[in-house]
């Protein structure tokens, strides 16, 4: 990077917001896999007006800008860009709340408000009004993760779904308001996300056309009940008849929430780590003893969790048809409201004399799941990832990525039908157990017709037979999928120009409009993108 | 149109259907305002592969096409293109529909199909499946509804939101599948909207940059549960605070269908016809002849319908709550089951002896309405069109173009708060009331936060100098309803190129999409662009 160039970026963020040391670019180049990227210096810009600057600047000296919002794109490669010299534009300087309507309902966010400011935020103004946390932790971006089209399991939690106008920083430095937002006067800019003429949005989102500098959500306001729903069943072949049940509750809105489905081994590495003591040192896990550890802690071989919302007269009758539906189909099933869950916690010992439960323990793992049902955001997910690293995650302030944990995701779309299912997990059985890893499908009911499997290959990272093992792992089993028509909703870094194939006119399209919006291709090169 | 053209195009689409003489034409330009457009030709493809070849031709010899799909965009100006000398593309002999998964609630539908050959299938194959409705009657277009934005009122009324899938024929004739289908063996197309990589589907709505060919849809599972709400208050001031309690109902998931709000006014239009003979002649209507006409059909100040869903309990649950919420907000509350509607329609001539109501008359009015609420297409809002007009609506078929009705939409959104509510109403009635057109606003919850005001301005389209008033009427309205921020979510195609500012960001993107997909500007010139 010549000397001139980062001279001029200081004089545009400031000089201690142009990092070049190695120690200051270490938390940007950190990821769950195996990734070097040569990385010339990172640009951290505190308004659109200096994001517009930084473009042009860009622009003039074709260098290439790989904007993020806070970098926890956590095993899809973190900060990291597809490519080699691009500049990374760090966003989360831009952490200001500039708008929350309680009447109707909305916010508007820059990339670096994260969950937790946000939920704070809202919590401590008395908003009334609840978000859609992602699982991947409080210091994950509210606009990042919408713009990736991320998700959560409230009635909210299709997020590109509630995201209403755009601000975005164009590659000729100009501000684009999206929707309704670009018309002088407008009152509607955050009621109605559509505007008039064709829609753009979309554009912005898995993509690599501007930086997005805010973005209106609209929240959801807290309804007067909300209770947690948790169900399971044994063997892992129940899963097929719950499919048809749980497709008819909510294509009948009587689960206003997506619905959590984790096999046996997902919920495993959520409550612990891998028993390498039991096992000798020897990876994969046994079934035997994944059997045997599940029964100590109550999971079956399916585990759901979903939320009921409503007026209490609405949740009492969501609950009752939600229990004729499962009937039978579940072995276990219960519903934990807010009101219960305050008593299990302020009398856990009495509790588990009654129960011949440890509801010390319970409260433990129900908490979280009902927080994030609640709008609050938790590091519950987060423990995943050290399931085979042989540190322990700490207590609080999750960071996987830097306690160098190996996690790739890959989060590919099923259909809501027993066929499909039964074809898929069948494939992802199969490559999992052939390179050696435990297959630890969740489900999550992204719309009413289909899950997203988020899959995560777990590896010990510090061991370089492992690491090489989980990548041909990823490969085989993205191969796989593809191949059998399973597409993923979303990507890692490293297989974004592999989905992209020259000779389809959908790719043909996004690279007119990628020449036609970025011409001297100076934002994320290879993004979404050949 | 040179000769060698149309014979080309007779070998691609077949001589019966290249349209070229002045009545083969005029029902193309029939417009429920004054238009008048040259139009060379119309040609009526029967499949992709046809469109292709018209697309390839057009882009050889630099012609215009004007693609419709069943050309009954009334009130915006029908099947006319928005500049002289297009070539319409009349999509409407392409009416299959492609696939129904009943399992999945989903359809893939061609251009051509109409809301009556689709609820028609529906039924007749007894899929338990339901279409939302929109008000534009029976022979409209699923499709050409949906890429507009169209609405309706069921829970799937915001049509765009439920398309999952477009088939476009680019200019340069390949064919582009948005979301998942463009993927070889992709089984998840129909399941998932957003795809992989960016979303394109924005781009092919209220635009002009490819021809739709076919599309997904989502669909509703029917309830075993449907009652209509009818609810109305008596003075203009009571809309004010109603308005917090409806929005109240749909943040909270209470209704789950749009909520419709008619003025008396517009009421009074769908029951009837001007009251010529007790108006001497005059124009506009005399209100306290309105307020007269109005208390002798039972019909408020502001008149409220909307659909209750759900299992038995459910509905009966929501039923109760949406009473407790608008108690004292509304004078009068009605629920009607199908049950009830039966029963009304068996047994008129008793029921009305106990009620003292007309039964009958009271079916009649009902009945549509409810079956909009159940997903079945109906002609209920074609009559107002005939308010001014001095011939009778029909009572099948109605074509107000046809019978040359004066009628322009306008579709303005309001955010859902007093506030902007009260600055809107007095914009619209002070701006009608002054060119002598009764302003009959209803308001459509198509969000829940914000109306869209449907607002037609009827006149009589025989009398020249109505016409002219309507034309200016039109532009003070939509001109004041944009400078005071309250932006239409849709416009006529006599309004389209005043919605573009050449300096603004938005359409310049705009442009610069239009260059690159449709570099020779065969497609549509002047549609939502400049």
């Amino acid at each position: 990077m010549q000397d001139n160039i980062i001279s001029a970026l200081k004089n545009i963020v400031g000089q201690e917001n142009v990092l070049t040391t190695k120690a200051e670019l270490t938390p940007y180049t950190h990821a769950e896999f195996p990734i070097k990227r040569r990385i010339p210096a990172v640009i951290r810009p505190g308004s659109t007006a200096e994001v517009q600057q930084v473009v042009k600047l860009a622009s003039d000296h074709a260098l290439s800008l790989y904007p993020i919002s806070t970098g926890k794109n956590w095993g899809y490669g973190s900060a990291n860009p597809v490519r080699d010299d691009n500049l990374i534009l760090d966003l989360s300087r831009m952490n200001r709340i500039l708008e929350v309507n309680t009447e109707l309902a909305y916010a508007v966010v820059q990339p670096g408000v994260t969950q937790q400011n946000f939920y704070d935020y809202l919590e401590n103004n008395q908003t009334g009004l609840m978000m859609d946390p992602t699982g991947s932790g409080p210091s994950c971006s509210i606009l990042g993760n919408s713009l990736e089209r991320g998700y959560g399991i409230t009635p909210h939690g299709d997020h590109f779904s509630f995201v209403c106008g755009l601000e975005v920083v164009l590659t000729d430095g100009e501000v684009l308001h999206t929707g309704f937002g670009h018309f002088e006067n407008s009152k509607v800019d955050r009621v109605f996300k559509w505007g008039v003429g064709p829609y753009l949005d979309g554009l912005f989102t898995q993509s690599n056309f501007g930086i997005v500098t805010a973005m209106g959500v609209w929240l959801m306001p807290k309804p007067e009940c909300i209770e947690a729903c948790y169900f399971s069943c044994e063997r892992e072949e129940d899963i097929y008849p719950l499919i048809d049940a749980l497709r008819w509750l909510l294509q009948n809105n009587v689960i206003r929430s997506s619905i959590n489905l984790a096999h046996r081994n997902r919920v495993l590495t959520m409550l612990m780590q891998y028993p390498w003591e039991q096992m000798k040192g020897k990876t994969p896990l046994d079934p035997q003893l994944a059997l045997h550890l599940a029964a100590e802690r109550k999971v079956g071989a399916w585990n759901g969790v979903c939320g009921i919302y409503g007026t209490k007269g609405e949740a009492k009758e969501a609950k009752k048809v939600v229990r004729k539906v499962l009937r039978g189909k579940v072995s276990r099933i219960n519903f934990v409201s807010g009101t219960l869950l305050r008593f299990m916690e302020k009398y856990p010992g009495p509790l588990s004399l009654v129960t011949g439960m440890n509801v010390r323990e319970l409260v433990k793992v129900i908490k979280p799941s009902f927080g994030i049902l609640s709008g609050k955001p938790s590091e519950v997910s987060l423990a995943s990832p050290y399931w085979r690293s042989r540190k322990k995650p700490p207590q609080s302030n999750i960071n996987p990525v830097a306690d160098n944990c190996g996690l790739y995701w890959f989060a590919p779309v099923v259909p809501m039908v027993q066929g499909h299912a039964r074809e898929f997990i069948n494939i992802v059985q199969t490559t999992l157990t052939r390179h050696g890893f435990e297959p630890c499908i969740m489900f999550s009911t992204v719309t009413e017709r289909c899950f997203d499997c988020n899959l995560p290959i777990l590896y010990d990272k510090e061991d370089p037979e492992q690491t090489r093992k989980a990548g041909e792992c990823y490969e085989d089993v993205f191969g796989a999928c593809m191949r059998a028509g399973y597409i993923p909703y979303r990507v890692g870094i490293q297989s974004m120009e592999q989905l992209v194939s020259k000779d389809d006119p959908f790719w043909k399209t996004v690279q007119r409009i990628k020449s036609a919006l970025d011409p001297r291709e100076i934002l994320s090169p290879g993004r979404y993108c050949r």
